[in-house]
């Protein structure tokens, strides 16, 4: 079956893609301004673009149908810094709180039950409580369309919880570390169901 | 346990981003060039990023160690248009074949086993198997670093595989659809293990 984007309202392609481009990784991103204080809002029109200079990307949005910017954009345009945590099994239920439209000026994460600790590199503070954070400055914040915007960050530090990584060979715990992904509406999928496909020899090499 | 990624190189960096910014989506994207016919190769670099315009981000690398652009960067600048594939479970093997470093020129699809079909708006062919697909064409091509690049792609157009899709109602069948995603390597997660978070009401509205 063939769609033709063009014959879409957005509503409908955001479904759509929203739908099928799964399982998409969680940035639970926090940001801080000097009115607002701690804000916290979750993504997963995010990834990792690449590591030389180590990339994250967020896609933004301003809030749908008023054309406002939400308190996540505004503050890493202002202030150029954020934080973007992994969400894992016991982080899913507080970043589902955290998405909530609260009025501007609200810690999400407090109402969350999310303590906040100090970063080392960037003004926002961290949740303690994720198993991955990435202190970030803001690369670039690059219009897309009339309510969208690709954040690029760059990422100075991270922060594994303790356990979770080998600090000799850096490798992480692949049975401890129990990230979520984002799937179609309701859904998200755990990633315990997993398989391993080893790189064959290239044939005829 | 905290990490400043000033101090790592960058292999070290693409170790850890890999591992631990999961569950990442996969696009299996085919290009087409004149000299090199058709290309198709896998990237977990990738993601949504808006519906308005309808867009798609890749990271894209140059080859590792030899600053050698991949054939799929090159396509996507020379020809500004790209087909992107959602993996399932039945098409992993395939996609893991079409990782391989064949020498330009080669038909990664056709050597996995996969039929390529004509697109409806771009040159690249798609591959058929793909329970979905999205036609794009280019509309930037980031310079990130000095081997990576971000390409942005805006869908032109989605095809969905027949029985997927409710027609009437555009609703994805999410018990049939099973995409897979990129976890820490070797590791892939099949997306059958699903939980629900329903948005609450808001506190005291």
């Amino acid at each position: 079956m063939r769609i033709d984007f063009a014959d879409l309202a957005p509503a409908q392609r955001y479904r759509l893609l929203a739908a099928t481009v799964t399982p998409r990784p969680i940035a639970l991103v926090s940001t801080w301004s000097a009115h607002g204080g701690d804000n916290a809002a979750p993504y997963s029109f995010f990834n990792v673009m690449g590591e030389d200079p180590p990339a994250l990307v967020l896609g933004l949005e301003a809030t749908r149908g008023t054309g406002t910017l939400k308190d996540t954009t505004i503050n890493i345009r202002d202030q150029g810094e954020f934080v973007v945590h992994m969400v894992d099994e016991p982080l899913a239920d507080a970043m589902n709180l955290c998405a909530l439209p609260f009025p501007p000026g609200t810690s999400e994460a407090a109402l969350a039950g999310l303590a906040l600790v100090p970063s080392s590199l960037v003004r926002p503070r961290r949740i303690a409580a994720a198993p991955v954070a990435f202190e970030c400055e803001r690369l670039d914040l690059l219009p897309l369309g009339p309510n969208r915007f690709i954040a690029v960050g760059k990422v100075l530090a991270m922060h594994v919880r303790d356990g979770l990584m080998d600090p000799a060979t850096q490798r992480i715990d692949t049975d401890l570390y129990q990230p979520v992904g984002r799937l179609c509406t309701p859904f998200y999928t755990r990633t315990r169901d997993r398989f391993a496909l080893e790189v064959p020899p290239l044939p005829g090499a």
